[in-house]
C-alpha cells in the first residue's frame, strides 16, 4: 500500500513500500477494531478492494484487513471463525488474468474479480462488510467537458491539468469531482451491509488551499512539459493538447467532508491527513503504466513512443517532489454506513 | 449452449447452436420453475457457471436462468424483483480478460469472475442459489497415475484415452471420476443455499455399456492417430505417448446416480439423456483451443505446430461422429440441495 500514487502507477520503490506497510497496517487494523459492528450470526465477511490493479499491493491490504477481522472475531468471542470472500475490482481493461495468476496460493479467502467502474453499482444490495479503496478515487469518471471548450472561462489552453490554471479550471474539476463522489457514495451506500465500513486512502490538499495548490500537478508536470515541447516543435497541434485533460483530482478535507455530509448515507468515523512524504517522479515505465492507455485514446499512436522517450530525458536527475513543492497530501477516511 | 463438447472446445457450428438453444432454454426454464424453492425474503439470487470459458455460451445460459428466475418470482408474487449476481468460474488459466470484455452491456446482473478448479471449494458456505455447469464435468482433476505405470494392468500403452483400451484402463478412469465427483459434490453442497439447485449438462454413456463404449473417444481419435504416426516416424518417443493421457471421462447414468447417492447431500430431481445427435470432428483450431495447453505441458513445444498441421490433414473430409459410432451421449442432471 502506498501513500501517494496515481491509479496503476505506484509512486514508491519497494523500500518505501515496506517502510509504509507497517503504518498502513496499523491504520487498517485500528479502523476495523474500533469501528466495525459485527453480528454474531454472520458466517461470512465480504470485502471489496475498488481499484485493485494487479497486485501485490491489493493482496497485502486484503491480508491486513482479514487479520484485523479475525482479531475482532476473537475479541468478540466468535464461536467459529467466519469465511472470507474478497472481490477485487478495477476497470474492465485491468489485467485480471495477471491479478488472478498472482493471487497468493496460501490465501485464506475466496477470491473473485469484478470488472467495472466504481462510479456506478458493482455489487448487489447490502452484500459487503468492508469496502476498501487505496489511491484510486483521484480518478474522475471523465475530464470536465468545458476544459476543451474555447468559449468557456474554464478553457484549459496549453495545459493537461489544473495546476497553474485559471481558477475556473480548478472549479470545473472540483465540480466534476463532486458529481463523481456523489455517484460513488450512493453506490457504496447500497452495497454495504448495515454497520459496514468504507475505508479510503486518497490524495488530497490541506484545508484553505486552492485546488491548484497541493495537487497531483508536480507529478504530471514533466509529462505536460514534454507535450508542450512537442507543440512548439509542431509535432502535435495546439488543438490536440488543448482538448486533452487528465481526469484526476485531489480534494481538500473540508471539500470531501461536505460531499460526504451532503450524500448523507455515512457517518464520518475518521477523516485525517497522512504524514507528508517525498515521492520520486514516476519513471517513464511507471508513467507509461499509469497513463499510456488514456494518452493513446486521445493522441495519435505515432507520437506515444517519442513522448515516453522525451519523458525519460526530461526527468533525468530530477529530485523527488514533496508536499512543500505543492504536492498532494494523503488522506485517510473511515466512513460507517448509517443504519 | 451445446450438447457435446470438451472444455473450451464447443463442438457445434453456430447454426446447430441456434437450433439447440431453444431446447436448452426450455430445459433450464422448467428445471427452475419446477424445482427451485425460493424464500420470499430473498433480495438477491446468486448464480454460478462452473467452467464458463470466455463466452458467448455462458452469457446465453445465464440469461436463460435469470429469465426463468424472474418468471418464478412473478408466479410466486414477489413484491419486487430481487437483484442477480452471476459468478463466472473457470481455471485460473482461462482468459478472464476476454470474458469480461465480452460481458453483455445490457446485462441485468452484477458479474464477477472466480478463478480456480471446481474440484475444490470456490465460494463461501450457502451463498449460491443456482450452480450451473455445461459440459465441463467431463474434465478430471488429473489423468489416473497408474495409466503411465508400466507395471500396472492399467498401463495405457500407445493410447491417450480409454477407448479400445484394456478394461483396467477404463476402470482406472472410472475410479478417478468417482473421486473427482465426490470432491465436486461435497464442495457444491457447502456452497449451495438450502433449496438451491445444481444444474449439470455433461457427456455420458448409456447404461449397460462399458466405459470404452460411447465415450469421447471418437472425438479424440484423430489426435491420437497423429501422435502415433509421430511415434512411428520417431518424432516423439514411445515413452512420451505412453505417459500422456487425456483427463476426460463420461459416466453412465447408473454410475453417476450411485455417486450422487453415495455423496448424500443432494436429491435427484432429474437425471436423463439428451436426444442423440451428430457432432462434427473438431477443426485444428478448435482442437488447439481445447487441448493445446494440456499438450504443451507434456510434449516438447517443437512438436506442437507439426501436430496440429497433421491434424488438419487427418480430419480433412471426415464425416461427423454420431452416437452410433460409440460417441458419448448428453446427460442432463438436476440436483436439489437437501435441507
Amino acid at each position: 500500500m502506498n501513500y501517494i500514487f496515481i491509479g496503476h502507477y505506484k509512486a514508491e520503490d519497494v523500500l518505501m513500500q515496506r517502510a509504509s506497510a507497517a503504518s498502513a497496517k496499523s491504520l487498517l487494523t485500528s479502523a476495523i477494531l474500533e469501528n466495525l459492528d459485527i453480528e454474531h450470526s454472520s458466517r461470512m465477511f465480504a470485502i471489496a478492494d475498488l481499484g485493485c490493479s494487479t497486485g501485490p499491493n491489493t493482496f497485502m491490504a486484503v491480508e491486513n484487513i482479514i487479520e484485523a477481522l479475525t482479531q475482532k472475531c476473537k475479541i468478540e468471542d466468535y464461536s467459529s471463525l467466519p469465511e472470507f470472500q474478497v472481490h477485487f475490482n478495477d476497470h474492465v481493461s485491468n489485467d485480471f488474468n495477471t491479478l488472478f495468476a498472482n493471487l497468493p496460493s496460501d490465501r485464506k479467502y475466496f477470491a473473485s474479480g469484478v470488472p467495472g467502474s466504481f462510479h456506478g453499482r458493482l455489487f448487489p444490495k447490502a452484500t459487503l462488510n468492508i469496502i476498501y479503496s487505496a489511491f484510486s478515487l483521484q480518478w474522475l469518471s471523465k475530464a470536465p467537458q468545458e476544459l476543451g471548450d474555447v468559449n468557456s472561462p474554464a478553457w484549459n489552453k496549453g495545459r493537461i491539468y489544473y495546476t497553474d490554471a485559471p481558477r475556473e479550471v480548478g472549479q470545473a474539476y472540483s465540480l466534476q469531482y463532486a458529481k463523481d463522489m456523489e455517484s460513488f457514495l450512493a453506490a457504496r451506500a447500497e452495497e454495504l451491509a448495515p454497520g459496514g465500513l468504507l475505508l479510503i486512502l486518497m490524495p488530497g490538499r490541506p484545508d484553505g488551499t486552492l485546488p491548484s495548490q497541493n495537487s497531483l500537478g508536480p507529478f504530471l508536470r514533466p509529462l505536460e512539459s514534454c507535450l508542450t515541447d512537442m507543440v512548439d516543435e509542431e509535432i502535435i497541434s495546439d488543438h490536440e493538447i488543448d482538448s486533452f485533460n487528465m481526469p484526476l483530482y485531489s480534494p481538500s478535507i473540508e471539500e470531501l467532508r461536505k460531499l460526504i455530509e451532503k450524500n448523507g448515507c455515512f457517518g464520518i468515523a475518521r477523516l485525517e491527513t497522512l504524514p507528508p512524504r517525498s515521492v520520486p517522479l514516476p519513471s517513464a515505465e511507471e508513467c507509461r503504466s499509469g497513463f499510456e492507455s488514456i494518452l493513446r485514446k486521445h493522441f495519435r499512436s505515432e507520437i506515444i513512443e517519442q513522448l515516453f522517450e522525451r519523458y525519460t530525458a526530461k526527468i533525468a536527475g530530477q529530485p523527488p517532489v514533496k508536499t512543500i513543492d505543492g504536492f498532494a497530501i494523503g488522506l485517510f477516511v473511515i466512513l460507517k454506513r448509517n443504519v
